[in-house]
């Protein structure tokens, strides 16, 4: 989902969701994963405007359309807040605790058509975690991304760690995950272009399934 | 505030934080503002435990055993969270709503001796930021700190940005704050190697002063 300011771009935006919705579709995709976008233009570094208020009226509108049309497909949205860092130029819902409100708002009757995906690079830090993990339940964990938080962080974006190499108690926010009943995969996701991009691919993925069993 | 993770470490960073609050007094400052500390070990590199719930559990140790010294001293004592990018290292306290939660935990009278530090860097991106400002009221806004958040930011620590040069809406987060009777300075605060600090001294003061003036 892009940034919009435009009733043009507003448009040409909604019909990208749209198109995503029909790709999830023809992969026959559990869900799509909505990355709701920030303050429009800021991701190129010229932030049009500073009113993440506003950014986020936006994105409850651009969802709440979506989902009329995602359910029309019977295809399930996760939104997934991203971490607080990438508030302004990547994605302006930020908390568990936030996305569940607009899936409160635009989907009262938790028909499971919208809910969220719990990434743990994004939420790992959250005091109320736990607390929303269980608000959430089953119906609206659609989805559960594991990679990990390096001490130090180079990078705001390319320097997640490999499960097992952070700080992050991966099994424990599983286990709230699965207490409520989910049954999906572990998502392994690791931008990291300085470390594990650079190696060859079978020892990463060799790395990514031993460290699963492991500390996953 | 040290990380502590012995009984001896604990010890020692009690009677650090104790000459903290001296050195306050002897500085007749306003109030002590408290960087509570991460993970222990995590700021080295080296995390002694992923249990960020038990680094949150024995902060909040350590600040009543403060609070019962600051009082003494009639030295108020100002939380300052932080922003989630920095919980496993630096503060494990990390919205606005947690720190005014161990304020209700440990001053529940709201005598004036226990409050938060808002840095708008810390907390500019948060969903219930104005609702906890509020929370907060005139007794609890002990200090309010201003410096700008960049896009892309390039480092973690520091790469603050200039007011002005960034998408936080200081003068809204400022109105806010103000109109629960805050009547503080507005420190500036611009973590900037790369950049600020690289300048000259008197440029710096005479562009925060015209910042000031202009967007704060």
């Amino acid at each position: 989902m892009f940034p919009a300011a435009t009733v043009a771009g507003i448009q040409a935006a909604d019909a990208d969701n749209r198109q995503a919705v029909d790709e999830a579709c023809e992969l026959n995709a559990n869900c799509l994963v909505l990355v709701v976008g920030g303050l429009p233009g800021a991701l190129a570094g010229q932030a049009l405007h500073k009113n993440i208020a506003h950014a986020r009226d936006q994105v409850l509108e651009g969802i709440e359309k979506l989902l009329f049309y995602a359910k029309s497909c019977h295809m399930p949205l996760a939104i997934e807040p991203l971490h607080p860092m990438y508030a302004a130029d990547r994605a302006c819902i930020n908390t568990l605790e936030q996305a569940l409100d607009v899936c409160d708002q635009l989907d009262p009757g938790q028909s499971g058509a919208l809910g969220v995906a719990v990434d743990v690079y994004h939420v790992w830090w959250d005091p109320k975690l736990q607390q929303q993990i269980e608000r959430a339940g089953q119906s609206r964990l659609l989805a559960f991304h594991v990679c990990d938080w390096l001490t130090p962080t180079r990078d705001l974006l390319n320097d997640r760690g490999m499960m097992g190499d952070g700080v992050i108690d991966i099994p424990k926010i599983r286990s709230w995950v699965e207490a409520q009943g989910f049954q999906g995969f572990s998502e392994v996701e690791i931008f990291s272009t300085e470390n594990w991009w650079q190696k060859d691919h079978s020892e990463v993925l060799d790395t990514c399934i031993a460290r699963h069993r492991s500390v996953v």
